[in-house]
């Protein structure tokens, strides 16, 4: 179990890029949402497939618990999730210390670029990065599951 | 992934008991269920849990997705299933070449007894022992997330 603790923005400007270590694309897809637990489907570069259960409401932090599954099964679970996906690029962004992750996202949300960090306490201060636009953190149109559609 | 194709009967007698090979306890709970989508985790004699995403309709056959979870995972998850949780012993008794499982229900189900038969098609022969009693495949009021309460 892993409670997952986070802050998300829109992304103001392209500053961020030159700071990028790293990205991967996402595949992802909820098989269920709402009445308190998510079932998630994501697919790592085309190579890795992870199923999250979240259980809890909306709130900052929730229970989160993660399990690699085979690559197939990803793909099983992937087609059940039906038009409920979203595909995107995760940068990886070092600031100040801490890792941001920048969300390019593509298909029918290209334009969209969210970054999120994950913290260690709720109120942990962060230092923000100067190409962050507003905050959106809790933002329910902003989750990914919404902007999923499921 | 795997199909499940099972047929389920009441049971009429204690006839399987001199049969049963072994048996073990499970406490399952839903976490989930409905909108196509069922997540179940169950913990089998206190010492391994397995979760389990079940996809699709009502039907005769289903896709299943099973992974076994780390023990401490698999109590927070029980936790989170609340009251949607059930009891039961299963044994398992051989009868004519094929691995039956008797389910004794415990808890506010006492008194239950349900033979489950997993199939390799639908429509595949299958003696039938002579200590079952009406079979209910496909009756919802025996499935094991009604029953629980899911």
């Amino acid at each position: 179990m892993g409670k997952e603790i986070e802050r998300k923005f829109l992304v103001g400007s392209d500053g961020w890029r030159a700071a990028a270590t790293s990205s991967q694309r996402i595949v992802q897809g909820y098989l269920t949402q709402g009445h308190g637990v998510t079932v998630r489907i994501r697919i790592f570069d085309d190579t890795r497939a992870v199923l999250t259960i979240k259980v809890g409401g909306m709130t900052l932090s929730r229970d989160e618990y993660e399990y690699e599954v085979p690559l197939a099964d990803g793909r099983e679970l992937m087609a059940h999730a039906g038009s409920r996906v979203l595909e995107k690029r995760r940068h990886a962004v070092p600031f100040a210390g801490r890792d941001w992750e920048v969300d390019v996202f593509e298909g029918r949300h290209a334009g969209l670029v969210l970054a999120e960090i994950e913290m260690e306490s709720e109120d942990a201060a962060v230092s923000l990065p100067d190409w962050l636009g507003d905050e959106v953190t809790g933002d329910q149109r902003y989750y990914n599951s919404a902007l999923a559609g499921a």
